[in-house]
């Protein structure tokens, strides 16, 4: 096991009505700006509820509305600029994991002198941020409680993640009502990512992470078990909340602490978004299969084997044939019972133009993970997932 | 699942080495109180090292030594007066569970007009506590990241648990080295500790827990993997870090929140210990097999089965059977693994004198648990047990 520093500062308030501890935002001042997306927290009523309970506890609202899927540097800077030029003091987001990336690259902006930018691409510039909070509405990215924030700039065909402990939110109220009307393809997309972003964990060369292995598998099949159920009973509670815990516990230093590798899936997949704008969870899915296959060989057949027997319950001796038997079964997982697509072409990625370009950078991003990936190994994976 | 508040504040400095970050205490002041036990840390060089770097980072240092394990209130109040007599800034704790947790009713007390013992019968007195710090030297209770404390008075025969939030460790440093030198019958103590704290959250009759069950389990192999390898092989880096990271996360929250119920076999055991000043970890792992017999039922068996599949790989359609074989593989695990007795005789416990009145206070203790249990019910427990 690595040596490791473990510190989960954000106070979870999870389950029904916790809405109402947003209260305690006047603690870190008297303005606020609220990050949101869409608009759907208008149809739903929880735009109203927030702003209700944050104007009875006293607080100046200033809103930066329309935070896009694989958000953008044009909406931080927007948001940014509203930061600055009222002195604002702390950020809300309330969203998914686009929303509350963005908010903390604004919230690491307001308090720099130069271009947000900059941040995602320096995180080491990052030396101070406002305090952050969340109201999570989508159970994917974990943002809610980790350190991290992907953000786009679409004019360069650039996605990177930063991070920051300054960027671990203040506090996060994690209501699994929120997440009732999030749709199939959402939810299947959000299941495929928190499922990516332990296998991103649990695929390590680091010897020793026994206990960290044991909880990947727990996140996996949480994930297994009731990514179909939300899908098929959007309303399931429990379904709801055990993905919501699961998406909070698996990239907030839980699995990674004392096993962590570079990660892989994800730099290939943030390329596919920037040059593309597909969604991320499905990217994800559709790449994971072929790069499990890509790593399997005789050296990591025993780790795939434990894989396939722990979480999939797969019989046999042969750790080989087991190892196979498990990615097959991640793959129909994903296209079966999530309803993902399985091909590059079905979410509108017609021709390989740009895979050498994107693998390249892909290629960087990835050094140090679990099999070494090469950029020609890389447009191998994105030809296969073709 | 039910709503819970997810805190855990404590950052934890995990693996070799990372006793430099004891430097960081000057952040809460210049005086510390130095609590440890026995005085091993003397022999092995530890008591050294800790007083060199606070002297260096320009600490003045006051020393509580002599904690009991089943620590006493004795050794609280003169640590408290230690604290008031000198306005000491915060307390570091140097040991296991013991000395950790008798640290803790001291930092309150420090703080409390009152005689701490009240601090232990009455939680909701603890209003104030200086920061407390630990350098943990014993995988076992997990107070290095938990709210909670366990202080005895012998001479009236009481033991109980109190707890606060402002008892969890502001920093904890967890070298697995430092527990090389445990004994192997400490070793096996602390391994069946955690093992108990796991079930007192698994065997849970709050519906939906599906990831925080899947946790538990994890939990519970490692214990069971490495526990016997720390015995047979006592400076396994693996083995003790794998315990000692389990320790800390089978009661920091992860396991219980969103399935809390009220714990039963700490509340039989902490009698034992009070009576008799028993090993608290030898005295659950002879009750544990008792207890889930007991509690074993055509309502439980499934949940007992469920453990019997997991967690021992045991194979078969019949819940109570494989509930029963799981209870047999606890037992066994116990007395012919961990090598801790089987009864109470065995650790000096002859008849059945005070077990009427250790009951009566066990059964309040234990209100509202998995399977409700009666004062009888306990008697019948600790015959058994006998």
């Amino acid at each position: 096991m690595n040596n490791f520093t473990h510190s989960i500062p954000t106070k979870v308030y999870f389950g029904k009505g916790q809405i109402k501890h947003l209260a305690e935002l006047k603690e870190s001042g008297s303005k606020v700006l609220l990050v949101y997306g869409g608009g759907s927290i208008k149809k739903n009523g929880l735009y109203n509820k927030v702003y209700s309970i944050l104007r009875t506890a006293g607080l100046r609202i200033y809103e930066l509305p329309g935070v896009e899927p694989n958000p953008r540097i044009e909406s931080v800077r927007e948001g940014v600029k509203i930061c600055k030029d009222n002195k604002v003091n702390m950020v809300l987001a309330v969203g998914g994991g686009s929303v509350i990336d963005a908010a903390k690259v604004i919230a690491g902006g307001a308090l720099y002198g130069g271009d947000p930018w900059s941040l995602v691409i320096h995180p080491r510039y990052i030396l101070k941020a406002l305090p952050i909070y969340t109201v999570l509405t989508l159970a994917a990215t974990g943002s809610e409680m980790d350190s991290f924030a992907v953000i786009s700039d679409l004019s360069k065909h650039e996605k990177w993640g930063t991070g920051s402990p300054l960027f671990k939110p203040v506090m996060s109220i994690c209501d699994p009502e929120y997440t009732f009307s999030v749709s199939p393809k959402q939810t299947a997309a959000g299941t495929a990512d928190i499922m990516s972003h332990t296998f991103e964990n649990y695929f390590t060369n680091v010897e020793g992470g026994y206990l960290q292995a044991r909880f990947c598998e727990g996140v996996l099949k949480t994930c297994i078990k009731y990514g179909p159920i939300a899908i098929a009973e959007p309303d399931n509670y429990d379904a709801r909340a055990n993905l919501m815990w699961a998406s909070s516990n698996a990239i907030n230093g839980l699995l990674s602490d004392g096993a962590e590798v570079a990660w892989c899936v994800h730099p290939m997949e943030h390329e596919l978004s920037a040059y593309y704008d597909i969604t991320h969870g499905e990217g994800l899915a559709i790449l994971t299969p072929h790069w499990m296959e890509f790593a399997l060989n005789e050296g990591t057949a025993a780790k795939f084997a434990e894989y396939g027997r722990n979480v999939w319950g797969i019989a046999g001796e042969d750790d080989m044939e087991v190892a196979k038997a498990a990615i097959e079964r991640t793959r129909e997982f994903f296209v079966n019972e999530l309803h993902i697509p399985a091909t590059l072409r079905e979410v509108g990625i017609e021709d390989e133009k740009y895979f050498e370009e994107m693998a390249a950078k892909a290629a960087e991003g990835s050094k140090g993970s679990f099999v070494p990936l090469e950029k020609d190994d890389i447009v191998a994976i994105y030809r296969a997932a073709l």
